[in-house]
């Protein structure tokens, strides 16, 4: 695993939080993205090498709504860069960890990627995301 | 803020989380320090520029100890690398945030630290950490 890529942050209201996190942090996010397999709207932030991702539910389905009900606003992910996501998926499921999905899915920021169940890794909800390479 | 320093993530037992997070990250954790001061026992893993810090309460009444009765194991808290903690201090308490502590006090890892309370930050737990400069 390279670095983390970025820390995903489940928030009720993307704007108030964007205003929040742009005081905390000392810039404003540079993007907000749609994802509407997963029922979420984005934003995020650099910090040097690494990204904040904010999370609002955009339905009621949604990962991020289950999660702000049952646990309210907070850190919800780490996501890992990896070079090869098909070979790190292959290497943890080999080591025990269970992947919540079979295939890489598309996820936001022109990523591949895949989640491991926090239920394996000390109840942290960890993302593999690699680049797209078109 | 210059890159997330590290991840902070509480465990019940660090032997255990420890051959976890080597098989998880694919290397081993290259410290152990215990911090007296905060009750707490904790490894290092590097992860590229990043790194994870895993946390293990030393007593009952270890700030560990207790967010694990409340909410169980997971990420604890996110650490931001800053060049000049009094100076961030200052700047988040004139945003509005509230610092957890007066003057930055010393942690694990050679660092000067100082926390920012969750309630005025999303429910996110943030470190600020300074290198020591001897």
């Amino acid at each position: 695993m390279n670095k983390i890529e970025h820390l995903g942050i489940a928030v009720k209201d993307l704007k108030t939080s964007n205003i929040l996190f742009e005081k905390l942090l000392g810039a404003p996010h540079y993007k907000i993205e749609d994802v509407l397999s997963e029922g979420v709207k984005t934003s995020f932030f650099k910090v040097g090498p690494n990204k904040i991702e904010l999370l609002e539910a955009t339905n009621e389905d949604s990962p991020i709504a289950k999660f702000l009900e049952k646990k309210g606003e907070g850190i919800h992910h780490i996501a890992f860069e990896v070079d090869d996501i098909v070979l790190e998926m292959e290497r943890l499921k080999g080591e025990g960890f269970t992947i919540l999905n079979e295939v890489p899915k598309k996820g936001a920021d022109n990523k591949l990627v895949a989640f491991v169940h926090p239920k394996t890794s000390n109840g942290v909800l960890v993302e593999l995301c690699q680049e797209i390479r078109e």
